[in-house]
C-alpha cells in the first residue's frame, strides 16, 4: 500500500515529537507499505520567520517572503530524515524543486498545477521513506511559491492524487472531526465518517481541522482522507464521498467567533447599489459572508453583511471613503457577534430542520440576528455571549436527541 | 562595471548589519554598476543548525545536512532583498537551484563544475541587484550540496569568473591582508597587493582572511580579488597575479596555533614504512602537514609530523591500533607547539632568507623544533609559548627593517 501521511507544525515542534512522527511512519513502512511523509515547519517557525521579515521590511515583497518561509519546511524534512537515519531506516527529504511541485505564479497564495512523480517513485522503489516539504511549490520562473496557511494539507492531498495513493492521512492534535467543539460541548461525538461537502461547510465555518482547499481538492480527485491524532492511535474520521447510505440529518455544529457585522443604513433603493458595494469590497480582497438586505424607511433599504473580524476595519474604511457615491447614510460595525451553523447532507431531503434549530435557540433565549442557508447548512448570527449556550442547545437537539 | 561583492556571516548577523550591507551595495548600484551580492548564513546560524542536527542524530547523513544548512544562506538572501526593497531598490534573491550552480556530488565538500549565468544576467538586465546564496550548489541528482566551510568565498570567485566580472570584493571584519596579525605585532602593515601564490601560502598557514580554495580558483581564472572591511571604507588588499614588478622578499608572517606534533619513535628502517603510515592516515582523512624523518638508534628511524590539533587524538588512536604492523616502538604527541611561517614570492630569487629567519629567532632565544620549506615559504615549528616573541622578531627583521 502507498500511504501519504501529513503532520502539522505542532507534531514536529521538538526532538521528542520528531521521533514520535518518525516512529509512526516507520511502523507503516515495516509492515511493507510505501510511505510518503508531508511536513509543515516546526512549531512556531513560520510565525518567527514572518516576524523577522517584518522587522526588516513591514511590507516585504511576497516573492522574497516565500523564499524565506520555504526554509521552515526544508528544515523540518531534513531533520526528520536524520531522525529516521538514526533509527536505521533509509529515507530522503525532498523540497518543492526536487519533487518538483509546479504551481501558479501567485506568491503567498499559489495553487498546484502539476506534480512530477518520477523522483518520489524512484526513491520509493529504492526502499526509502520519502519526506516532502508541505506548503511550497515552484512556479514557471523557478521561483519558490507558498500555498497560504494550511497549505501542507493541500500538498498531502495533491501528492496522494498524483501518486494514486491508497490512503491520505492528515495528522493533527485532535482525534478527528467532532459533532461540535468538545471544549464547549462535552458530549460532542467523534464522527466515524463525513462527506466532502459536509467537511467543506464545517471547515469554512470555523471547525479548523482541515484546510478548505485540501478538501476541495480531495473531492475533485476522489482522495479519501483520514483525520487523526499524531499523539494517540485512535481511529480518526474518514472524509469521503458518502453515497448510498442515508446521510445524517445534521452531522455537526460549528462556530466562528472571528466575525464582524457591518450594517449600511439608508441606502438609496435603486438598482445596482448592492452590486457596487460588494464589487468594491471584492476588489480590495475582502471576503463577504452572510448578506441580508431589508426594506428601510421611505425609499431606502438597509444592507447588512458579515466579514472576517480581521478585515472589518479595512472594510469600514473603504466604505466610508465611498459613502457619497454609494448613497450610504450611516455605517455601523459590530464585533461582538458569532456565526453558529449546523451542517448535514440529510437536510436536502428533510423539511423543518431550520425551524427545529430556531426552536432550540428560542428555548434557551438566544436572539437570532441574521440567517443564511445553503443546501446542507443553516447559519445564524448571534451575540458572542450566547455562543456556548446556543451551541450546546443545538447540539443536544439534533445530535444527542 | 559588473561587481561581485561577498559578505560573510558576521557582516549580516543582525538587522543593523543587513542594512549596512544593503547600503554599501546600493551605493555601487547607484553609480551605474551592475551588482551581484553573495551572502553567507547570518552570524552563528550554521553552527546552530549543526547543533540542532546533532541533537537528533550525532552522525547525520551528509546529504540531509546539506539540505538543512542551505536554509541558512537562503534566509540571508531573502532578508537582504527585503531590506533593499525597503530602501526602494529593486533586487532579487536566488538560491543554488535558481542560478543554477552545478557542483560535484560530494555532500558537505562539493566543488563547482559549472555555473549558469542566464538567470543572473537577465535579472541584472532588468535593473535588479542580484543576491545569491553562497556556500551551496546542486549536484546531478538535483540535490543540494555545500562547499565546506568558507565556501561562500569560492561562490563569489566562481560567479565572478563565470560572469566575467570587473571586480570581486570579499568583505570581512579586517581591513585587508596584513604582514602579520596586528593583535600580536602592533607595527604590522596592511598590504596594498599580494600575489595569488603568497595569499595561498598565507591562507593555508592560518591567516584566516580568505578561503584557500577561493584563492586557487581566482588564480586559475585570473579573477582579481579585493579583501576589505564591511565596517570601514578603507581600501583593502588586492590579490592578483603580480608580474613585472620585483616581488617583496617577504610579504607576510603567519602563525598557526592549532597544530600538534606527533612523533613515531624507533620505526624499522625498511622501505615502505613511511608510505604505510601516511597512507593509513590519508585513508582516515587526516591531513598531515610538515613531515621530518631522522635516523634513530641502530637500524631504526624516527618520523615526526604535524597535524591539525582537532585531528591529533584520532591520528594517535589510529597509529596505536596499527603499532605492530607499522613497527612503531613509541608514539609521542605534543600540542603546545605552533607553526610560524614567512611567505614571499621574492624568496625564489634570493638566497639566505632561511638563514636570516633562523638568526632572528636565535636572537630572541626561540628554539626551532622542525623546519619545512616551499618555493615561497619557510615554516618552523616552535613552542606555543614562544609564538608572539618569535613573530615580532621575524616581522621586524624582514618587514620593518
Amino acid at each position: 500500500m502507498l500511504i501519504v501521511k501529513k503532520f502539522g507544525g505542532s507534531s514536529v515542534a521538538d526532538k521528542e515529537r520528531i521521533f514520535n512522527v518518525a516512529n509512526r511512519c516507520i511502523e507503516d513502512y515495516k509492515k511493507g507499505n510505501q510511505v510518503v511523509v508531508v511536513l509543515s515547519a516546526m512549531g512556531d517557525t513560520t510565525d518567527e520567520l514572518i516576524e523577522k521579515a517584518q522587522s526588516i521590511n513591514p511590507n516585504p515583497p511576497k516573492r522574497e517572503m516565500d523564499m524565506l518561509l520555504a526554509c521552515g519546511e526544508q528544515t523540518s524534512v531534513a531533520l526528520m530524515s536524520m531522525a529516521m537515519a538514526s533509527l536505521g531506516v533509509p529515507s530522503i527529504s525532498l523540497n518543492a524543486f526536487q519533487v518538483a511541485m509546479h504551481t501558479t505564479s501567485k506568491y503567498s497564495n499559489a495553487k498546484f498545477k502539476r506534480i512530477d512523480t518520477d523522483r518520489i517513485c524512484s526513491e520509493l522503489d529504492l526502499g526509502k521513506i520519502v519526506i516532502v516539504t508541505g506548503f511550497q511549490g515552484i512556479n514557471k520562473f523557478d521561483d519558490i511559491t507558498t500555498l497560504g496557511r494550511g497549505g501542507s494539507d493541500t500538498t498531502a492531498v495533491a501528492l496522494a492524487a498524483a501518486l494514486g495513493a491508497d490512503a491520505c492521512e492528515i495528522y493533527t492534535d485532535v482525534e478527528g472531526v467532532y459533532t461540535a467543539d468538545p471544549r464547549i460541548v462535552p458530549n460532542a461525538k467523534k464522527m466515524k465518517e463525513i462527506s466532502y461537502d459536509e467537511m467543506l461547510e464545517l471547515a469554512s465555518l470555523g471547525a479548523k481541522v482541515l484546510h478548505n482547499r485540501s478538501v476541495e481538492m480531495a473531492k475533485k480527485y476522489g482522495v479519501t482522507l483520514v483525520v487523526r491524532s499524531s499523539l494517540t492511535t485512535a481511529e480518526g474520521t474518514i472524509v469521503k464521498e458518502v453515497k448510498g447510505v442515508e446521510s445524517m440529518l445534521v452531522s455537526g455544529v460549528a462556530v466562528d467567533k472571528n466575525t464582524a457585522r457591518i450594517a449600511l443604513i439608508g441606502v438609496k433603493n435603486s438598482p445596482g447599489i448592492a452590486f457596487k458595494v460588494f464589487d468594491l469590497l471584492a476588489k480590495h480582497n475582502i471576503n463577504v459572508d452572510v448578506i441580508i438586505q431589508s426594506i428601510g424607511r421611505e425609499d431606502t433599504k438597509d444592507i447588512s453583511f458579515t466579514v472576517d473580524e480581521a478585515q472589518a476595519r479595512e472594510a469600514v474604511q473603504i466604505l466610508k471613503e465611498n459613502k457619497e457615491r454609494l448613497t450610504i447614510q450611516k455605517i455601523m460595525e459590530e464585533e461582538n457577534v458569532a456565526k453558529l451553523s449546523i451542517v448535514g447532507a440529510g437536510m436536502q431531503t428533510h423539511a423543518g430542520v431550520a425551524a427545529k434549530m430556531f426552536e432550540a435557540l428560542f428555548d434557551v433565549g438566544v436572539n437570532i440576528r441574521m440567517i443564511a442557508t445553503s443546501e446542507i447548512r443553516i447559519t445564524v448570527l448571534i451575540n458572542l455571549d450566547d455562543v456556548d449556550r446556543a451551541m450546546k442547545a443545538v447540539h443536544d437537539k439534533f445530535i444527542d436527541d
